[in-house]
């Protein structure tokens, strides 16, 4: 269960009549009655995910493991994220001890010169490829495709499609065409569930299972979050306290919420963090500013905003009580350092006692401060906290009455570029 | 010369109060007699530089070269930032083509994890460590290196001390003393160059020396780029207009100020900017809130937020002109994904054309553009550009009547930290 903490009363933000309202969301969430509500395909899916279609996600990366160096992931925005943030979470920091199978990402941005070193570092390596795309029209990972496509053809000739794997809409679109003319193997994303919210469906369980992680515990956190948190509870329940708390505080001004860490690991959770917030939230005018910062990196850099600029914002600290590997601070001969004091300390208590040190300071320059933990960090804690993330999401943006669902602004950019460039029909 | 351009009207930023103000800002700079001048040292630093230093810089650099696999550098903030962004700015993506002497970071962070498997690997390597802090008391770089120490004396027993470089204070503290004890080749930190503005000094110079780029051509950019940007001409002078405009949109409760990016290696670029801007102008309860975003990946995510979200943003895109290697979309046999429409096109051009379509969206959207464009990534752009961010930062921070060079805020944190661990002293 996550850990949920607020500097200020809880209480006060949940007056009687935002429990009413919330007591209305969780309704229209879980009777399927809300803005948007064709969407919520990502709600049960923890508890109603199918065996034999894990068991099938497993036999491909199996496959995958066997046969490649490098799994290239093309995809953006969800289609990205989900699997980036695990896989960051999950991996060691330096190259010794990496998985078998290398992942590594592509259309998610549009560098010439990142492509084209990818391209050059997979050469003599064995290579399949991952699209992800629920359209098949998204130009950023169609772009990477038709090159990786052409790469791959020259590479392994008609052995090539059997090293394509397509993660797509099951009836419709370029891709399933080029899926289905090819002969490559096929994956779903669902109609009922945005790509942000996409994480536990083929889109970021494939490369997580290639890349050598446990899928199935992936799934028993974000299972065990769907059912601790699906009750309306307001003294028990985090999601709706957290959803509640960082409302109260928007109403009150504090419009940018600051996402701490102290783990650098965490650091793509906090971009999938802001694609999920910001883009569900970031409508009609209205919501919390996403951003985020790494401590004690950024205590040495936007800690000193936080610590006294405009105080318009609030910190949310996401924290890791254990961690995985860990150093002490041993007594010196000499003391030249001055750090002998710390003598027998963790490097990982260090960080609690920063993480102590910091929320006090920043308490009293002003800075609501709120915090969310984990006991560590493996598959089964990062997906219930991707689920819980998920769930408090769908509560901020109903507060707001905003339909967390869908991402109408997107499409503004797109139609200039299309005019710009003079795709036919625009 | 940086070319800034605004979808507003600069000249309705520049009112006469506000040239006013300006001009007593540029004498008062210039003539160092404003807030914090005890700290100008950076403002003439690239045409008073000695070629004497930088021999040394370049020598000592070479011999790294020749004897290390692994550079470790040891520092935060300042003291890591700054080469941090050159060195991503101008490395490769993938590690074929990197430079023979590969830059890893510590200190930057307390992750054990990290510091463990950066031990491991480095354990087969040939490693010269450079620990940078200006007082050595530092707590993260003072504990990476009290483990780093031993990790080059268990590795080169007495030989150790010619594989370790300093770059502290000229006369006094705890690093200064240690480097005297055990004979450590010796750098300066300037008692007048600020942490946030040193990335010429040797705290940024040596890294990026010792990785194989051009200081010579990074200080020839910054002295273009002091000489440029040195007069007040309100007309022409990039510096003071970006600085006029973004202080104007915070006076019209534009408080976030959001960089964006089409090149990612730029990224580390922006984080060096949000410590410039964040740590100089966020006091007093004032300043402007910088974030940043990586284009077109974000689009996908901050995107929706930028276009429709809560009205207090401005953005600033940071664009490169010529890329450095690109890649063609070629027309393909069957049009699958419908992108042959975009056959000739290169991916640089293809960003150009999303920069283009961008801002126009977000302006439609209500969002101020600003942009900042570089010729290309190189020492000399980089070097221009860096210096031009330094010199509109120190206008930005007195605009807002607050001293640019200082940070009182980070001692709160840092004093409750010591306090929590019995710090003698504390």
């Amino acid at each position: 269960m996550i850990n949920f903490t607020f500097s200020g009363s809880v209480d006060s933000a949940l007056t009687d009549e935002r429990k009413n309202q919330l007591t209305q969301i969780h309704e229209n969430l879980y009777n399927k009655t809300g803005k948007g509500s064709d969407f919520l395909g990502w709600l049960d899916w923890p508890s109603t995910v199918q065996p034999e279609f894990l068991e099938r996600i497993e036999k491909t990366a199996a496959s995958i493991r066997v046969k490649a160096d490098v799994l290239v992931v093309i995809g953006i925005g969800g289609s990205y994220l989900g699997a980036k943030a695990v896989l960051s979470a999950l991996s060691p920091y330096f190259e010794q001890g990496k998985k078998q199978t290398e992942v590594l990402f592509a259309g998610h941005q549009v560098s010439g010169e990142y492509l084209k070193q990818l391209l050059a570092y997979i050469e003599d390596k064995e290579v399949v490829v991952n699209v992800i795309s629920k359209s098949g029209k998204t130009t950023e990972p169609a772009l990477a495709f038709r090159f990786l496509k052409k790469f791959m053809e020259a590479r392994y000739g008609e052995d090539a499609a059997s090293r394509i794997i397509v993660t797509t809409d099951e009836e419709k679109g370029a891709l399933l065409n080029l899926a289905k003319d090819n002969g490559y193997e096929r994956f779903v994303v669902p109609d009922d569930v945005g790509g942000r919210y996409s994480v536990f469906t083929a889109v970021g369980l494939l490369p997580i299972a290639a890349a050598g992680f446990s899928i199935e515990r992936l799934l028993a956190g974000a299972k065990d979050a769907e059912e601790t948190y699906k009750g309306v509870d307001f003294e028990k329940n985090p999601a709706i306290r957290y959803a509640a708390v960082r409302h109260h505080l928007y109403t009150e001004g504090f419009t940018n919420e600051v996402s701490a860490i102290f783990e650098p690991k965490l650091s793509f959770v906090q971009e999938w963090w802001k694609q999920l917030f910001g883009e569900s939230e970031g409508k009609e005018g209205k919501g919390i500013f996403p951003a985020s910062v790494v401590f004690t990196t950024d205590l040495h850099s936007m800690g000193q905003y936080i610590q006294d600029g405009k105080r318009n914002l609030f910190e949310t600290f996401l924290l890791v009580k254990e961690a995985d590997e860990d150093m002490t601070v041993f007594e010196a001969d000499e003391d030249g350092d001055e750090l002998n004091y710390m003598a027998g300390i963790t490097l990982q208590e260090f960080n609690h006692v920063a993480y102590r040190g910091t929320s006090e300071a920043h308490l009293s320059g002003g800075v609501p401060q709120l915090s969310l933990s984990i006991e560590k960090l493996d598959e089964f804690q990062l997906g219930h906290l991707l689920y819980f993330y998920m769930l408090t999401c769908a509560y901020s943006a109903y507060l707001l009455d905003i339909n967390p669902f869908d991402q109408p602004g997107v499409e503004d950019y797109k139609n200039n570029i299309f005019k710009l460039l003079n795709k036919p029909g625009y």
